[in-house]
C-alpha cells in the first residue's frame, strides 16, 4: 500500500484524497490544512487524519473540536508520497520540506514548471515521471489540451495548435472573483502562458493560445483548431477521440449544450461532487477542412487533474505502467466510457458497486 | 436633403435615427414603431414624426398621448430611403412594402443575405451598393471582422482567417436572455454562420469561425487569427490598423482591460448612450509569428453598424463616394481618431460643437 499524504485540503486536495482512498493500492496517510474550516470537518468525517499545516495554528483545530494527529512535517515523514495541493506558489515554498524527508512530491499546475523534475500528463508522458522525486501535474487547461494533443500527434502528426481558452472567472465557491458581466482578454498579450505550459508536456509542439475570462464558474471551454500533418475526416477524428478513456465525446441528442447541463448530468449520475474528470468534447463540433481540425471542449477545472494526480503517484513510486495505472484509476473512481452516454452512468454504477 | 424613414425604433433604429439627424445632407422623415413604449416617447421628444408600424395599433399611440403622423405605408411613400431596423426576419416581410413604393431600403444583418441586392460594409465594398435598390448592412460581428479583414487583405493578402467569437448573451435591456453562469458553444457546429456572412462581403475569403455565448451584455469579444500571405511584424500591422478610422487601437497604459471600462470611457467622453462605433482592438494583443497574426478586439453590438447604415444611405442614393461618406459620417457623429486616446475624446467634442 502506498501511503499518500495530501498537503492542502481545498478544491483539489479533497478530491485527490477521496480518489486515493478509492485505490486498492493506496491509502490516505493524512491530510494537512491551515485552518479548521468546513472542509476540515468533512475530512474528519471521512476518517482522514488531520495535520496542522502551520504548527502555530494547531490549537485552532482543537478549539474547533478537531483532533490533530500532528503537524505537517510528521505527515511528510510518515508518507510514501506527498501530494501538494496548496495554493499556487505555496508548493514551491514547500519543496524543501519534502526534500528534507526524501518524500517524493506531486505538485499542481499552479506552480512554475521548475518546481519539479517532470511536468506530467498520464496519457502523454507517464513514463517520464517513473521513479522521479518530484512531478508537477499540469493545470486543468493544460491537462485538457494534452489529452487532446496526444492522440492527434500519434495518429496524424500535429503541425500547429491554435486554441482560444474561454475560462471561467472563478470556481463556484470563489465569490470574490470576477468578472461580472464582462468578457476579458486575459492575458491581453498573445500568446497566453497556456501554450508554453503545454510545451512542458510536448516540447516540440507548435502551439499558440489566447485566453479570456468570462462571468461563469462551472467549466472552461476551449475553441480549438489543430492543423494536422495529413488530411483527415471528422468521422475518423471522432472515432479516435471516442477511443480515449479520458475524453467524453458528447453525443448529439442528449441536449448537453453547455457546462450547466453537463454538471447536471454528472450530478444525476451520482458522481461525487458532480465531477467531470474527462474532457467533455462536443461530437457535433468536430469539423475538418483539409488538414484543419476544429472542435469545442469543456474542462472541469475542479476535477480533471484528479485522476492525473492518482496516476502520478503510481509513476513516482514506479508501481504500475501507464496503461495499468490509467485503467485502475478510471475503474476505481468511475471515469466514464468515452462516447457512450450509458457508459457515462455505468462506470459510476460499477464504481459504487466496487465501494460496497 | 435625403429624407430617411426609419422603420423599427429599437436598439438599432433609434441610434440610426439620431445619426441621420446629425448629417448635413439628411433628415429624418419619420420613424415607425409597433407600440408606444418608452422609446416612442423619446422619439417624440426628439422631434421625429411617429408612424404606426401596425395600422390596427395606431389608436394605442393616441391613448398613450403620442400623436402619429400616419401609418408606415405613408412613411415609406414619403421617404427617399427606408432603413429597416425591425427584428430579424421582419425585414424580409417588409421587403414587398418598400418595393411597392420604389423606395430604396437598407436592411440589417439579422436578415438573410438574400433580402437585398448587396451586403454592405463601408470600408470593404461601398461601391457595390451605389445606386442599389436594396442593401443589407451586415451584422455587428461581421462588420467588426470586415473592418479588420479589408486593410489586411489590401496590405498583405489573407490566406485564412480563424476567429473565435465570444458573444454577449444579450443586450443590457434583454433581461430574458441568457446564459447565466455558463459558457455555451453556440452554435455547437463548426464553422458558425459568421464566416459565410463575412464571405457576403469578401466572396473569395477563406474564413472559419467558432461562436460561443457567455453571461455578459456589453460587447462581443473576438479572438482572431489571420494567416497572411507575407511575413509581417506586429508593429507594421499595428500602424496599419491605427490608420483605420473605424478601428480604435486601445493604447497600453489606459487600463482599458475589458468591455466595462471601454463603456465607461465612452460614457465619460459624453458619447451618446456610451456608444462605441469603432472596433476596439487591444494594441498590446497584436502578435505575429511568421505569417500568423493574432489579436483581440471588442465589438459593441448595439452601435458599430450605425455609421455603416449612414454610409449605406449615401451609397444607395449615390450621393457621395466612399471616402467622402465615411469622413462625413465619422465627423458628424464623432467616430474617434483611431489609436489616439485624446482623439477619442476630441472627436466627440467636435461633434458636440457641430451640434450647437
Amino acid at each position: 500500500m502506498i501511503r499518500v499524504g495530501v498537503n492542502g485540503y481545498g478544491t483539489i486536495g479533497k478530491r485527490v484524497a477521496d480518489a486515493v482512498a478509492a485505490q486498492p493500492d493506496m491509502e490516505v496517510a493524512g491530510v494537512a490544512k491551515t485552518q479548521p474550516n468546513f472542509e476540515a470537518h468533512t475530512a474528519v468525517e471521512r476518517g482522514y487524519s488531520m495535520y496542522a499545516a502551520i504548527p502555530e495554528r494547531a490549537p485552532l483545530f482543537g478549539d474547533a473540536g478537531i483532533e490533530t494527529a500532528g503537524v505537517v512535517d510528521e505527515l511528510v515523514a510518515d508518507a510514501d508520497v506527498i501530494v501538494d495541493a496548496t495554493p499556487s506558489g505555496i508548493g514551491a515554498e514547500n519543496r524543501s520540506l519534502y526534500a528534507s524527508y526524501d518524500t517524493p512530491a506531486i505538485f499542481q499546475g499552479g506552480e512554475d514548471a521548475s518546481v519539479a523534475q517532470v511536468s506530467f500528463n498520464a496519457r502523454a508522458n507517464y513514463d517520464d515521471a517513473r521513479g522521479a522525486d518530484s512531478v508537477r501535474v499540469v493545470s486543468c487547461n493544460t491537462t485538457g489540451l494534452s489529452r487532446l494533443v496526444a492522440p492527434l500527434e500519434e495518429e496524424y502528426g500535429v503541425e500547429k495548435v491554435r486554441a482560444t481558452l474561454v475560462r471561467r472567472g472563478g470556481d463556484p465557491s470563489q465569490h470574490s472573483r470576477g468578472p461580472i458581466n464582462d468578457i476579458l482578454p486575459n492575458p491581453i498579450e498573445i500568446p497566453s502562458h497556456h501554450g508554453p505550459d503545454v510545451q512542458t508536456i510536448f516540447p516540440e509542439l507548435s502551439i499558440d493560445t489566447m485566453g479570456l475570462k468570462v462571468p461563469a464558474t462551472l467549466m472552461h471551454v476551449h475553441a480549438v483548431n489543430v492543423t494536422l500533418e495529413s488530411d483527415v475526416t471528422a468521422a475518423h477524428v471522432r472515432q479516435l477521440l471516442e477511443d480515449q478513456s479520458r475524453i467524453y465525446v458528447i453525443p448529439e441528442g442528449l441536449g448537453l449544450d453547455g457546462a450547466g447541463k453537463l454538471k447536471d448530468f454528472a450530478l444525476d449520475a451520482g458522481r461525487p461532487r458532480g465531477d467531470l474528470w474527462e474532457n467533455c468534447l462536443w461530437g457535433e463540433s468536430i469539423a475538418t477542412e483539409g488538414r484543419d481540425l476544429y472542435l469545442f471542449q469543456a474542462v472541469h477545472q475542479e476535477s480533471d487533474v484528479v485522476p492525473e494526480n492518482v496516476d502520478a503517484i503510481r509513476a513516482v513510486t514506479d508501481s504500475a505502467d501507464a496503461a495499468e495505472s490509467i485503467e485502475r484509476t478510471n475503474r476505481t473512481i468511475g471515469v466514464g466510457l468515452a462516447g457512450d452516454p450509458s457508459g457515462f452512468n455505468d462506470s459510476q454504477v460499477e464504481a459504487e458497486a466496487a465501494d460496497d
